[in-house]
């Protein structure tokens, strides 16, 4: 269902080159949070392609899974509630 | 179970309030990023907290529900996979 993508980076360039990779997968919903609509499978595959793109050693990433009821118990303050990207987006 | 809350906030002061007040909910996991191990109603009335303590035209703050077993399907690249806090915490 939603993946929450969230990271500090501190090189610049390391830092672009994550988010316009997670351009292709979901929406930026804030400076360093994307939310992806991908499935478990698709989750584990994009977590393998940004462990080509960082420096564990620097950098910090986390993945979560939201699941389909966990979805709707989100909350906001400042920002609407998490949309369901265009189907053009290709995985 | 787990509560994610992800804010984007312009103003330090503001910042620094409701990061304190997070402190007292959970764990900060990376600058603007907290788990907090929270039953629905305690996030929920988390949520009604923090929306006293910003401005929702300038500030964006965010809160996630993660499932118990969606939990154990969080993937991390440079840091350690999320730990329930100290019992210590009072809500």
């Amino acid at each position: 269902m939603l993946v929450l993508v969230v990271y500090d980076i501190p090189d610049d360039r390391r830092r672009l080159k994550l988010s316009t990779c997670l351009e292709g997968y979901g929406r930026r919903v804030q400076k360093s949070v994307f939310e992806c609509f991908l499935s478990l499978e698709e989750m584990q595959k994009l977590h393998q392609k940004l462990q080509r793109l960082v420096k564990p050693t620097e950098d910090n990433i986390r993945l979560y899974w939201i699941s389909e009821n966990a979805f709707s118990k989100t909350l906001t303050i400042g920002s609407e509630f998490p949309q369901p990207p265009p189907s053009f987006y290709i995985i």
